[in-house]
C-alpha cells in the first residue's frame, strides 16, 4: 500500500501568511465536499483536540480555553494543523472554540487581539494547511453561556449568527454545530447554521443516558435532522466506546423515524467508565490529572473499527487526541480507504517497527497480536480504577451556573472549597 | 512575579534558515555557560524527549528511532524546541540521537539524508531556538552498538569521535554523555569529549542497582567524574522517584570519594515501580501502551521540589517529558530562580485557573490542597498497576544481541514470537 | 443496648442427638412464625452460605457442591449453624441444596448415607440449634437439572414433592423455593411447596437484566406472588449492591399490580460489578478465586441498611457470607430491632475495640467515620479491579447443558480447554 | 494416592471432656516427636491463625484478641482444631495467646475465668484432637508488653515462666516461642523455654529488613539457634513471599555461621506487598478491611513448595490462614508426604472437581494451567492496588506505647483521631 497518495502536494516548506478577511485563501478548487464524500460512502477522518494538545504545548490555558493562540502564535496553531493532516485528517477546523468577544472578555483574556482577529486568524491557518493536502475547512459553534444563563432563543441565535459571520467571509467548506449539552440549543444552532447554505454537521457531548434533560440520544438525532443537519452525532464528554454506542443509537432512532443521515464521532481520548450523565468534567482528575486515562493507539484502532461497523463514516477525535491518535484511525480504516496516510512512513503498522529494536524480547513485539491482547499496566499502584463523579446536582438556569465576568472572587471559592469537603 | 523576565527577545515570527556547516549560527555572545550556573548555584532547567514526543507527532518511527526529521521536517523540530524553551528549558539538546551513518542504515532509513546533514541541522535548529531566550546548546552522544557487539574501546571511541566533529564545528555549548547502561562505555565517552575543552556532563540510565554489571551508582558516578565530567547523573529507564534516588546514591558516592560535581537528572516521565535493572524498555508496555503511567504536572511539581532538596540542579527529562511537564518544573522552582516561564502566562499556578470554569465543583478544583491529594483513575478496571518485566537475561556480548543490518526476518521473528509466547 | 437479650437460652453445652424422622425435635412452642414476624413489620435475619463456608472448612466438595455432611460430620454443620445463631440469624435453613438421589449419584458422592438420610439429619440439626435460640427452621428447594434438561411440567413437580417431604416429615417452619434462573420453574415449585400449607418464599438467582429469558424482576416477581409466595426476592449470584437494586424493581413491579408482600435478599459476600446477566458463576475466579471480592463487614453495614431502606424486611445472605457478616446485619439494624446479637459481646461496634490496641495509631482507627470512608487495597498490584465474565452463549435446552451422570470425560475436557483457550 | 492415610482414627464422635490440670489428657505414646520428624527430613505442616478465624465465627474480639472461648465456648475451639487437623495440620498450638491475667485484665476481659483456666483448657482442647490423628501439641509464649513497657530482663522472664508452668504441667510436645518483634526479647523466651529440656521453636514477626531495631533476619536466626533454639523462622506480620524470603536470609545467616537448625514459617494468609518494616498492623486496612488481600488456595500452592525449595520443613500459616489454606500446603505437598490429607476427600486436586460442573465453561476450569494464571480480579474498581503504612516512627520505649490498664479515654482518642487526620 502506498503512503500519503492523496497528499501528494504535502510541502516541506514554511510558507509566510498575511491576509485580511474575505479576500485571500481561497479553497483549492478541485475537492470534493463533505457531503459528496460522505454519500459516496467514503470514509472522513476528523482532526483531534486543539484546546487539550495546545494547553499541553503551553499556548492554551486551561479554565477560560480560549483560543487566542491562533494570533498569539500562528505558528504553534499552524504546526498542529499540519500534524493533523499529516496524520490523515480530511478536515481542519478552526481554533475557533469560545472566540466571541463576550467569552474572551469573560474568561480574563487580555485583549490584544479582537475576537473578529482571532477568528480570521483561526480560519486562515486551517485554509492554509488544508490546502496542503486532502482536507477541507470546517467552522464550529458551540454551547453558549447566554443558553445556560436562560437568555431568549433570539438571544442565543444572535450568537451564532455573529460567529457565523467570519466563517461565511472566509468561506468555509462546511460548518459544525458541536458539543451541545441540550438539543434546544443544539436545534437553534442547526436553524442559524442552515439559513448560509452550507453542509451542517451537528454533534452533541451526550453518552446513552441522552441530554441534560434527558431526551434520550434517538430522539436528540431526529430533532437536529428535522432541524436541517445533514451529519449528525456525538463529540467529547464520553470515552470512544460510549461514543459509538451513542451514536447507534441515534442511528436506530433516526431510522426508526424513517429519517435519513449521515453519522459522526468525535470522542475522548480518555477512558471514562465512571462517567455519569455529565460526561468527563465531573470525573475529580478533570482536567489536570487525566493522565492516566489516555488510550493507546491500538484502543483507538478498536474504536475506528467499531465506529465504521455501526455505520459512522465521519471519525475523528475530541480532547486528548494527538495526531498519532487520528493516524491510528487512518491505519485502521486503510482497507477500506485503500492508502495509508503520510504519517505512516514513521510507523509500522501494529508496532512492525519493532523488528529492529537492539533487544530480542522487544522485537517479540512486533506483532499484531501482542499489542492487542495487552492489558497495560498504570504504573500506579496507590491508584483506583475508577472514580466517582463530582456534581452537585444542578443544571441550566441554576443560580451556580449563572456566567459571570469576573473570576470567582476569593470569598466564592471559600464556600466552594468548604462545600466540596463536605463532599468528600 | 513577572511572566518570562528572562525571555524577553522571545519572538513570534517565523524565520527561515539554510546555512552550511561551520559557516553561521553563533551564539549570542552574552550567555552564561553551564558552569558558571551551576557553580553559582542557579538551577539549570533541560528539556524533554523530543524522540518520543516526535513520534507522537508523527515525525520519528518507533523501532529505528532515527532523527533524519531535523533535515526532512525543520518546522517540527524547530517547533518541539520553541516550546521547551517557552516552558523554561535552559538547555536546547540537539536532535540528533542515533544518527550516525551506520545507525540510519542499520535502522533501515532511506538515505535521503547524510548523517553529517543531519547531525548539522539538528544543531542549527536547536541554536537557532536557543538564541530566541535564555538557553545553551548541547550536543550529546549515547551508548553505541559497537560496545555491546564488544567491538574494541579504540573502534568505540572512533564512533563517538566522529559524531563530535559536527558538534566542534557547529561549536555547541556543552557536551552531554548520556544514555549509557555500562559505566565503562560511559568513561570513553567522556574521554573523547573531555578533548574538545568544552564543559561534560554525563548520564547513564541506571537505577539504584547500578549499571549492568552491577557496578553501583556511586561507583559509575566516581568513574565518571575521575573521567573528567563536570556534571554527572541518570536519565531515561526510570521514573522521577527512581531517578532522584538514584542520582542521591551518586552524590553519597561522589562526596565520600573526596571529589566534586554537579548533579543532573532526566527521568522518564512514566511511572515505573514495576522495573527491573534493565528499566521501562523491558515492561511489556514498551513503547506503545505506556499511556496509563504518564505522569501528570503535579507529579513533576514533587518529582522537581525532591530532585532540589537532594541537591540536584539540572533538572530535566526524557522520554515522555512534554513541555507542559518542563513548565512543572519551572514553576515549581520559580521561587527558587525568581521568575516563572514565558508559557505561564497560559497556566494558573496548582490549578488557578479553573477558578474561571462554569461549573462551580470544577471551580472547587482551584487549589493546590487538591490536585497534589488527588490519586488519579486509571479508567481502566481490567489492568493491572503493574506488569511483570519481559528479559530473557542476556546482556552484553551475546548473540542475541549482536547488531544485524538487516531488519529480523520472518524466521527470526517466529523463533522469538514463540519464545515470548512460552515466557508468558 | 444489652446483648442478646432474644438469646438468653443460648447455652454452653454440646449434646448428642440421636433421632429418626417424624418423632422428635418439635420445635418449641411459643415463636412467632415468618408472616407474624414480617407482618409486624420486624426484621427477620436470615443465615449465610453453608456450601461455601463449609468448603472451606472441609466438609464440602466444590464442584459436586451435596451435602452429605449433615450425616458424615454432623458437629461441623451445627457448629456453623450456632455460629449464624450467635450473630444474629433469625432463621435456620436446612442444610439440604442438592440433596436428592440422583443428584447425589450424579455428582459423585459414594453412597454411604442415603438422601433420605442426609435430608432428615440436615432437618435436626438445623431444629436443633434453632431451639436453642429465636429462630425458626426453613426448608428449601432449588432449580433441577430435570427442568434444564427440558423436563415436563410433571416431572420437575415430582422432584420438588420428593424433597418437600421430609420437610413436612420434620415440620420445618416455613419453605424456600430459591435458586431459580428461570421464573417458570420458580413458579413451578411455589406451586408444589403452597400445597403443604406453610408460608412460602421465592427468590430467584437474576440480577436487574430479569431471568434468562428475560423476564423483568418487576415481571418475575408478579408472577411469584401470584403463585402463591408471601415472600418473594433474590438469592446468590450478584453482589449486594445489586441484589437490593434487583428487589426493588420487584417490589415495584408488584405494588405496580396492585399486590401485596414481603420482601427478602440473600447475596453474594462477593463483590460483582463486572457479572453479566448470569451472576458470579461466569466470572473466571469462581469458584476458587474469589478472595479478593469478598466483602467487609462494613461492606455489609451498608447494604443492611440500603435493603431496610428499600423496605426489605427478611435479609441475609448466601454465597460467601459468613457468621461475621450476619452480625454485621444485626449490628447495622440493632437500633432497629432493638437488641445486638449474642456474637457482639465479642465486637466492638464500628472498630470501637481497637481503642484497647497497643498501637496508638491502630487506637486511631476505633472510629466509624475511619472504616466507612477507607478504600481497602488489594495487596495485587499484578491483578486487575474486573474481569470479563464467560459463557459461550448457550442456555436451558441446549446440547452442552443436557445433564449427565458421569464426570466430563478426558475427552470432553480437552474439547473444553480448547474452546476455553481460544476464547481468551 | 490414599487419603489420610495417616489419620485413619479421626472420629466421626463429639466427645465430652473435663479435667483438671495435670491429671488426664496424656499424649498418646506411639507418636514422633517434632525433633525426630524434622531431622528425617519430613514435612511437619503447622496449622493456621485462631485468633483471625474465632474472631469472623464469633468468639474473639478484635482489639484485646484475647482467647478466653477455650473456656467459654470449647466447642468452637475443638471445631477449628478439627478442621486444621483434617486439613493435615501436624501441630496443634495451644489457643493461649494473650492468656496471662494482666493481659486479660489490660484488654478489659470480664473475668468469667482466671488466666490459669483458659490456658488449662486450651491445653486440654489441643491435645484432645492432637489425639484425634497424626499430630502433637506445641505450647506458645510470644511478646509482652513488659518488654515494651522497658521492664527488666527478670521481669520479662518471669512473665514467660509463667505461662511455661501450665504447658509442662499438660506436657505439651514442643514450646515454640513466637511473634516476637525484638530479638532480644526472643532471645530471653527462648532461655526460659529451654529449661524445660522441651525442644524449643522461635519465630519472629519480621521481614528482610530485619527486627525493630534493624538487626537482620541472619543475625536474628543466629542469636536464637544459640540461646538455644532448634527452629528457627518466622511467623505473621508478612505474606508468604517475604516470609519465605525472610527465612531464606535467615538459613543463610545460619549456615555461614556454621551452625545448624531447623526452619520454619508461619506467614500471613494476606498479600501484603506495600508493607514497611512493622507488618501488616500498621496498614491502613488492618484488621477491619483485609479481605481483597486474602490469598487463594493457588497462593498457598505456590507459598508451600517455594518454602519447601529453600529448605523450610516446618511449613504452616498465622492469621488469616483458614482450613481450606493449609490442605492447600498439604496438597501441594503430598508427593513429598506420600498421601493427601483426610480434608482432601471434598477437595479436588487443582480445581479438578470441576469437571462435574452444570455449565461448560465452567468444566473448563478444572485445570492446574487455568488456576496458576489467572489473575484474580478485585471487583472493586474504586480501591486501589496498594496502601501507604501507617506508623507514627515510636518504637519500644516511646511513651505513646506504654501499656496502660484503662481502655483509651474519649479525650486520648480525640487527640489519635486529629493527629490521624493531618497524617492523610
Amino acid at each position: 500500500m502506498q503512503h500519503g497518495r492523496a497528499h501528494t502536494s504535502l510541502p516541506n516548506r514554511e510558507e509566510q501568511t498575511g491576509r485580511s478577511c474575505c479576500a485571500t485563501m481561497a479553497p483549492t478548487g478541485a475537492k470534493k465536499g463533505i457531503l459528496e464524500r460522505l454519500d459516496a460512502g467514503q470514509v472522513v477522518i476528523g482532526d483531534g483536540g486543539f484546546v487539550f494538545a495546545l494547553e499541553k504545548r503551553g499556548y492554551v490555558k486551561a479554565g477560560p480555553w480560549t483560543p487566542e493562540a491562533a494570533s498569539e502564535h500562528p505558528e504553534a496553531v499552524r504546526q498542529l494543523h499540519r500534524e493533523f493532516l499529516r496524520a490523515g485528517s480530511n478536515v481542519m477546523q478552526t481554533f475557533t472554540f469560545y472566540a466571541s468577544d463576550d467569552k474572551l472578555e469573560n474568561r480574563g483574556h487580555t485583549q490584544r487581539f479582537t475576537g473578529q482577529q482571532i477568528n480570521e486568524a483561526a480560519c486562515d491557518l486551517a485554509r492554509e494547511v488544508a490546502n496542503e493536502g486532502d482536507a477541507l475547512v470546517a467552522g464550529g459553534v458551540s454551547q453558549t453561556p447566554a443558553y445556560l444563563s436562560c437568555k431568549s432563543e433570539d438571544e442565543v441565535k444572535a450568537t451564532f449568527k455573529k460567529q457565523l459571520d467570519v466563517f461565511v467571509c472566509k468561506n468555509v467548506d462546511f460548518l459544525i454545530a458541536e458539543y451541545f449539552e441540550h438539543v434546544e440549543e443544539a436545534e437553534w444552532a442547526v436553524q442559524v447554521l442552515k439559513t448560509t447554505g452550507k453542509p451542517v454537521a451537528a454533534t452533541m457531548c451526550i453518552g446513552p443516558e441522552g441530554d441534560l434533560n434527558g431526551v434520550s440520544p434517538g430522539d436528540c438525532a431526529v430533532r437536529l435532522v428535522k432541524a436541517g443537519a445533514q451529519i449528525v452525532g456525538v463529540n467529547c464528554h464520553f470515552d470512544p466506546v460510549t461514543c459509538v454506542k451513542t451514536v447507534k443509537l441515534m442511528k436506530e432512532g433516526v431510522e426508526k423515524a424513517g429519517l435519513k443521515a449521515h453519522y459522526m464521532s468525535q470522542p475522548l481520548a480518555y477512558h471514562t467508565p465512571d462517567c455519569n450523565r455529565q460526561g468527563f468534567i465531573d470525573l475529580p482528575e478533570f482536567p489536570f490529572s487525566l493522565e492516566p486515562r489516555i488510550v493507546t493507539r491500538w484502543d483507538v484502532q478498536k474504536y475506528a473499527r467499531e465506529a465504521y461497523n455501526v455505520g459512522i463514516r465521519y471519525i475523528g477525535g475530541c480532547c486528548g487526541f494527538e495526531p498519532y491518535h487520528i493516524r491510528a484511525v487512518a491505519e485502521e480504516l486503510a482497507p477500506e480507504r485503500g492508502f495509508l496516510p503520510a504519517g505512516s512512513e514513521k510507523h509500522g503498522s501494529w508496532g512492525s517497527g519493532l523488528d529492529m529494536h537492539t533487544k530480542p524480547w522487544v522485537r517479540a513485539r512486533a506483532r499484531r497480536d501482542y499489542w492487542e491482547k495487552l492489558k497495560p499496566a498504570s504504573g500506579r499502584p496507590f491508584c483506583p480504577s475508577m472514580s466517582t463523579p463530582d456534581g452537585w446536582g444542578v443544571t441550566k438556569g441554576h443560580a451556580d451556573l449563572m456566567q459571570q465576568k469576573e473570576a470567582t472572587s476569593e470569598e466564592q471559592l471559600k464556600v466552594l472549597f468548604d462545600k466540596a469537603s463536605k463532599g468528600n
